[in-house]
């Protein structure tokens, strides 16, 4: 039987949505005032979830402790409290949409959580993005 | 990549829940106080899904004032503080159970949003209806 | 030291806010759409606080156990699943806004919970109407 | 058209994470603080899900009150303010990872409700597990 | 009998959080990485309450239409999706913590709602601030 | 003007509720299924507030860093992932009801924060404690 666990972790970030090629006018258009030139910024739910057989002699998918250090290190200690347009080496040159930050956090955190399967990414309370494997 | 993203939008409604070809005696037995002849009502809260590739100009799988406008005219504006039995044309003749209610705005979104995936409707902070491609 | 607990519970009720007394063009001018003439509905959350010293053999302010009983059988029995205009005795003739049916409320609980001091009402996850004594 | 209709039920439980095969220094290094040898204890919420065509006559997947009954009879009842490791009969010998509980919890259930396809054991607001079908 | 009624809204806003006389180890040493000079953002939400009697032709204490309103146009509208450092008007030259941010809102707030007895400005799930009369 | 903040941190415990001093009969009377003799357990949520003047300098009322250290240090890691009744100094001999951890919690805390003005300790979705200065 597989067995999904799932870890929440929060971060604070800044961010303007806009695509370099195009004028103000464009970006307005498209982004609204998400593209506002000084930025804005939200309070981010972030979930992955790994997907495994439950092993017999810890009673466990995969243990949460390490689960959550991965988590931290390759992610929420790069974004969190900064802003992701200037500060996060992994989003450079990237439009910091949701779907591409998600995108961007999935790149990373599969390659270190082998059977992870779903993430979930909580801009606000009414907007989420999720990628599943 | 597939990526899915989600809106969630919350409206207000009133219901009663019976089979008009069943007697009030086998309306109680099956609905319970559901059936009560006067109503009660709920808040719900309504996430609709769209999935698809990120477009590489917008960074976004769709605009989300697009969807949220969707949503907004073809269901919100028409049950928001509303009877679902009296006031509500697509629900006309139908018992309104949180599953038929996600089944009719199910069959009139996805044809306004194409790459639509998934709808959740809660009708209480325990229950929940859900209807996925 | 004084000790204040509180006792959440939620009841889905119907109503329609008008004044009788005026007409369908007044009625939507004060209520909007909360005067529709067929209701609409809420799940509401009630919280009732009591505060007093801590008895010294108990634990306890007051007994949870009691607490839920009488909100239960004064309150939530009456009103849940039920339309707050045509079904409870106690709202008989009154506008069953939330600030009328906290203050109805409030009559009824405190005379049964000698201790209360404040009365939640949440109507909606945005609104909600509170007494304090 | 497949629906899922989901029910939520909470309830509170004591346990002590460890193998007891291992030694205290083992555990400790394994299951971190979990393994206090005097437990501690969570609000557990759990979600379950069926999943079946919505039936023409009573607009329903399955009656909820029927749902409601079983899961509280056959696992409310069994494990609200237990202890998991000394109370419940069904995780006799187990080690009552949240895993481990969903999984024993998915063999009773899905013996009861037939088209059953998802449950969710949340054990805090951070963490969670799901088996889907 | 004195009745409040409470209107939440929210709003995604940009800041850094720094004092322009100190130098950046000052500056870091006191507010650590809210100090980050491109700044980093949160989704706010806002309560705004109101206290007095319920009228008896309305039953409400304010019209929640005209709150909305007073709030959107005063407050919203002018913080949301925007950096509070550099383009709110109301904040200039000052330090942009949720204390300060609070304190400004109410002044403004205050002024244009003669009951206002109550605001909690939540910045994320595990701070807020409040203020009251 | 007086400004209140707010921090809220998690811990989960496990408890029995029960006086030692009654038979096991007496205890279930009055305690119910909270006197099982094995345990049970919480996911409890603490908020603890500071009222005061906001400095000039740093736009707080109280840094909450070191707001954050004081009832980790004093509070959370010594009731984090223990028994109430078995591990934790400060309820020694103390039937750990909500109310009485929470005038424990209120003696330790109130003496490390001058201006602590709230304390609210959720021990579930639906029942929570609290004492105001």
């Amino acid at each position: 039987m597989q067995v999904t666990i799932t870890r929440r972790m929060t971060f604070s970030a800044g961010h303007r949505i806009f695509n370099e090629n195009w004028d103000d006018a464009r970006n307005f258009e498209i982004f609204g005032p998400c593209s506002n030139p000084h930025g804005h910024g939200h309070n981010y739910a972030l979930e992955i979830s790994v997907t495994g057989p439950v092993d017999s002699e810890t009673g466990m998918v995969i243990n949460l402790k390490d689960m959550k250090s991965i988590i931290q290190e390759e992610i929420i200690d790069k974004v969190d409290h900064k802003s992701l347009n200037a500060d996060v080496p992994f989003m450079k040159g990237i439009n910091p949409t949701t779907e591409n930050l998600a995108h961007k956090i999935w790149e990373i955190l599969s390659k270190k959580l082998p059977g992870m399967s779903r993430l979930v990414l909580h801009e606000s309370e009414n907007n989420k993005v999720e990628i599943n494997r």
